[in-house]
């Protein structure tokens, strides 16, 4: 299906203070699909605009959405890329299948997003670890009471110009371990990238920022023993013989993030590992001394190194200025890529023309 | 703060053949909550029309939305009432303080309530087994990517005429026992009337229908062990000593109807039990005989008498054509007092004068 363009002039004002996700493009990537029309209906990019929607819309009341989150960079070379678009794109489609939404064809939903990107282009700010965010999501929009999957949708891709996650460079969080609530528990929505699963969270999150700490730990809601994310990240521990992190045991997000950081990590001959990781082992390993950093994984900050991580009583401290030596070169490497300064040797960036 | 009615005019227009959740009343409650204004805004009550809002807003990303459903009645003396009202008030705000919703003031709820049904009274369908289903709902509507509680809300209350649940009368369904699948566990959203946890559920939902079942049951999600709840139901097992249902343990919606079935049957010196059943329980007193019928209770059906119940290999049949004694009794009980043809001894009833 060819994508209408029905509308392109930019108009960029990009503000000097740039707060993530609230600064918009000229314009919108949507596509409707209708059950009683056969389907995905006409793609259309057009001007960036308000929705009209019933507020009897299945999304408001069963919470059919699902959405991505990714990004083009301006390289040095003046290059636009995005890196490894067709992986969100496979997510998308997978997060659609668990929460009974239509799938789109990959083919057309990568080429939405790079034709939006293009005409958008000037959009994309160049100053260092600056991007544009690119969010593809998808919710029900037929107007019903009845809890089934909707017979409607709408598939919308937006573009937000975003500064780098810290203004003030590449500084340690502290992250709190929550045994209070769940994220999410196998067999559930939580390797889904599921509208549902962020409002679930916040409750913890808020708790922990009264206590000074950025983010929060799950650990599996099963046993309430193994660590399995960190709010919107994966989570990665550098043992002193080993770089682990959580198997994808159905609750977890597989982050971008975390697959391109394995890669590295077998390319440099780390001994990586993606296992069940305890809490308990964390703090054991902390205490004699086997642990070397803790790293977060994704889009937004690419890594977030740990300054410091409590479990009840036991604080794990790290530097509070320094972030760890494997996370400063992970964060390097892939900044390096996705900005065009180090060879893309995995071919992970995808070129707008 | 008083309600601010903008319009009042009704054009009732009920369709003979009414479909559940298709059909909306001419006016809608709707109040919008602003941090930046200082918290809840102006109330209203307006025309029923579609919402504008942008497709950046927190609701369609981060699923931070809750609802609640119940209804009003034209009794046979012509009086129109409520059932039990203020517990959906009351757990609304419960859910919103799961989901970092801001809470809203219980008397005015329960006042936007009482008076929209109020403006669309007209709405309220005559025939036995039909009333006006009410919905309100409130939706995270700031526009911002950034994972955190948002800063705006709709409060927004919908009214829509429904006929019975079961249109050839009370008819039993069968039940499918899902282990494939979680609906919700401790510690996390389960006991919240969260968006989320309906989307969740569809997938399973959608296995069961192909199998010829109408609903799913689900077992907790920790042990996989214990029944929790069914659908959009709570679960009642009768055994020949004991009416038990699931106790609330945190992954369980406390139902309105849960709630007054319990009172009903203590009333009338049932040994009534909330606690831990395991599904293993269920099928050996089935095979025992020991087990005498199973039912749903909720909102939309009252009650709903199992007629097969299938566990992997094991099938619990009940009858296929007939209700089961006690599921009868109470729906007659229950629907006795909402149509006001038995005396409402507990008060549940709130008239709208």
């Amino acid at each position: 299906m060819n994508i209408e363009v029905l509308e392109k002039e930019t108009n960029v004002i990009i503000p000097e203070n740039l707060v993530f996700g609230k600064v918009f493009t000229d314009h919108v990537f949507e596509m409707d699909y209708d059950a009683s029309k056969g389907g995905w209906q006409k793609p259309v990019i057009k001007k960036f605009e308000k929705l009209n929607i019933s507020p009897a819309a299945m999304v408001f009341h069963y919470g059919q959405a699902i959405f991505e989150g990714l990004k083009a960079y301006k390289q040095v070379d003046g290059r636009i890329a995005l890196f490894r678009p067709e992986k969100n794109v496979e997510r998308l489609n997978k997060s659609a299948a668990r929460m009974s939404i239509p799938q789109v064809d990959p083919k057309l939903a990568l080429e939405a997003i790079l034709e939006l990107v293009r005409i958008d282009q000037d959009w994309i700010p160049t100053k260092p670890g600056y991007s544009l965010y690119i969010r593809p999501f998808m919710i029900a929009t037929e107007e019903c009471f009845g809890v089934r999957p909707s017979d409607n949708y709408k598939f919308i891709i937006l573009l937000s110009p975003v500064g780098p996650y810290y203004p003030e460079g590449f500084k340690p969080v502290p992250i709190m371990v929550t045994d209070k609530y769940v994220r999410a528990v196998r067999k559930g929505t939580g390797e889904a990238k599921a509208a549902g699963n962020y409002a679930a969270g916040l409750i913890a999150q808020a708790e922990a920022k009264k206590e000074g700490y950025t983010q929060v730990l799950w650990l599996d809601a099963v046993e309430q023993k193994y660590i399995e994310e960190v709010g919107a990240m994966n989570i990665f521990i550098q043992f002193k013989d080993e770089v682990a992190t959580p198997m994808l045991s159905g609750s977890i997000l597989p982050g971008v993030t975390r697959m391109s950081v394995l890669q590295l990590l077998k390319d440099w001959n780390y001994n990586v590992t993606e296992r069940l990781i305890s809490i308990q082992e964390v703090v054991e390993s902390y205490k004699n001394g086997n642990l070397l950093e803790i790293f977060g994984t994704g889009t937004a900050a690419v890594i977030s190194s740990v300054s410091k991580l409590k479990y009840n009583n036991n604080i794990l401290q790290f530097s509070d200025e320094q972030a760890g030596e494997l996370g400063i070169k992970l964060y390097e490497e892939l900044t390096g890529i996705q900005y065009g300064k180090i060879e893309d040797k995995h071919g992970w960036m995808t070129y707008i023309d």
